[in-house]
């Protein structure tokens, strides 16, 4: 038996049960509100978005958990402890979105669609030099899966692509650097910098105010990551003494950004609803429901969250 | 002898003129304001950039006419009746920006970035429902080597794309309409609509209230061609009452738009200042160059404009 185990609106966890039923005609699947005690023993796989601990310790034949999500970092620190294997979502969709995303809103700096929104509402008619994608540095942190369709999308626009990840990684057409000293290096030719990192223990504040002024003069950032990766306060000093140029945030420490928060207001600032890309409710069922098929088949799993590197 | 006839500041004459000489070594090639009486006689073509028709008028050798600009409307206008032969430029490159501009801006409206700037002012955190792009479908009017260019940029980014041009034309992979029936077929099922056509007596207010009630409710408009060609009242009531979502002007019957002009205003309005695809000085100055030679070696012109049609 499947439980799903969300802390989604039931409207919304009644969308999820929906799709995932029509692909498994053959499952029980429950959403874990209503559960009586008798069935939770019954569950094996648990489906989740965001899951009460609480609930998912209450299913006591839990053999592996599916998320929905493919940033599992809180999953992990509040599940870790139990060592059931974490299953993200991988999806080509989601990276197709992604990719979508980082496209369109380095195109929005590089075409300087935040100076002539500042122009327009001062009544000048300005126009500011044309450079060619070609003479414009874009900066990958994260090359994963979707840091591999961003840049392969990036590189077909013409843009110069360069990027970073933690251990050595090739990706064809694109310069690539790793570790400590690398990073050094891609921060000081990123002319707009794209954050598309897990968040880990190793990566939280890893964009502070030293490897934020690493970057060329009036850089930019685009952070579709985690909120915590950057250093808001360092951000926010570099960018209102104009030593960077533009931000735009997808991601925050707190979510949905407080209304008093000041990051609102900033004119450097481009704040986003965590919308860079959704998950795909269509697609990610299809694959949450082919892993759970495979499983049901053949007993294996599709490769799980590492715990101690978090991702 | 080669006059090179503009309105443009000297100095930014200047940076053409070291272009131009660069690449036609053999060449003389001289500003207009710098001519003598007896020089104007010797004079054969001119490389102009909006000049004075009434310098024109002093060229007496003049044989034929180069712009570095892609439209020459007001060049038709103002020296139609001369019979001298025009080339405009066509460059490969403009046609890259531009489609790199219509890509740019499309995302900008796909991707909801007027309204999550209207959150941002309002400290409101939403979401609004993500589309894949093959479930929207762009419309482009003007099939030329912009248009071309541009449904090549937008089918490769997935969105469904449909043209429209005067006389019947193909284009891979793109559904295509011709003449006043098409039109309304197009109209009807653009949610963003690109204007791409060159301004003639037939264009001009092309888009009035009329053909803009056959878009569908909430449909956006790009306009990148020529002001004239969209009636400016009926886009605004169109835009005031929500029948249509949003507008993206980059050209208007006046430019620079007057400070007094409630355009800038319009919430629903996005004003840039024609710089959609400035013309790169080092790629239309080899182009130039080019023509010139092969007319020195060979008497042959590139094709010029169809002073009846306009383009």
């Amino acid at each position: 038996m499947i439980a799903l185990v969300t802390r989604m609106t039931a409207d919304v966890e009644q969308l999820w049960l929906t799709a995932l039923s029509q692909k498994l005609p053959g499952e029980t699947i429950i959403p874990f509100r209503d559960l009586d005690e008798a069935s939770r023993e019954k569950v094996d796989i648990a489906v989740v978005a965001n899951p009460d601990p609480a609930d998912i310790a209450q299913l006591p034949g839990l053999k592996w958990i599916h998320s929905v999500w493919a940033g599992v970092e809180r999953l992990v620190g509040e599940l870790g402890k139990s060592r059931l294997p974490i299953v993200r979502l991988v999806d080509p969709q989601l990276s197709r979105t992604m990719a979508e995303a980082v496209l369109a809103w380095t195109y929005y700096l590089f075409r300087d669609m935040p100076a002539y929104a500042q122009f327009q509402r001062q009544r000048v008619w300005q126009q500011l030099a044309y450079r060619r994608p070609e003479q414009v540095t874009v900066g990958l942190l994260g090359l994963g899966a979707l840091g591999a369709a961003s840049a392969a999308r990036l590189k077909e626009a013409g843009f110069n692509v360069i990027g970073w990840s933690r251990a050595a990684k090739s990706l064809e057409g694109v310069e690539t650097f790793h570790g400590e000293q690398g990073l050094d290096l891609l921060l000081s030719r990123s002319e707009i910098l794209v954050c598309l990192l897990p968040l880990t223990g190793e990566t939280k504040g890893l964009l502070n105010g030293t490897r934020l002024s690493m970057l060329p003069k009036g850089a930019s950032l685009i952070n579709f990551a985690r909120g915590p990766i950057v250093v808001t306060d360092a951000l926010i000093a570099a960018l209102s003494s104009s030593a960077m140029k533009h931000a735009v945030l997808d991601v925050f420490d707190v979510e949905p950004l407080p209304a008093d928060n000041t990051v609102w207001d900033h004119p450097a600032i481009t704040v986003l609803a965590h919308i860079s890309a959704p998950t795909d409710r269509e697609t990610a069922a299809a694959i949450v429901a082919g892993n759970i098929l495979t499983y049901r088949e053949t007993g294996a799993l599709p490769p799980t969250v590492d715990l101690a590197r978090g991702y």
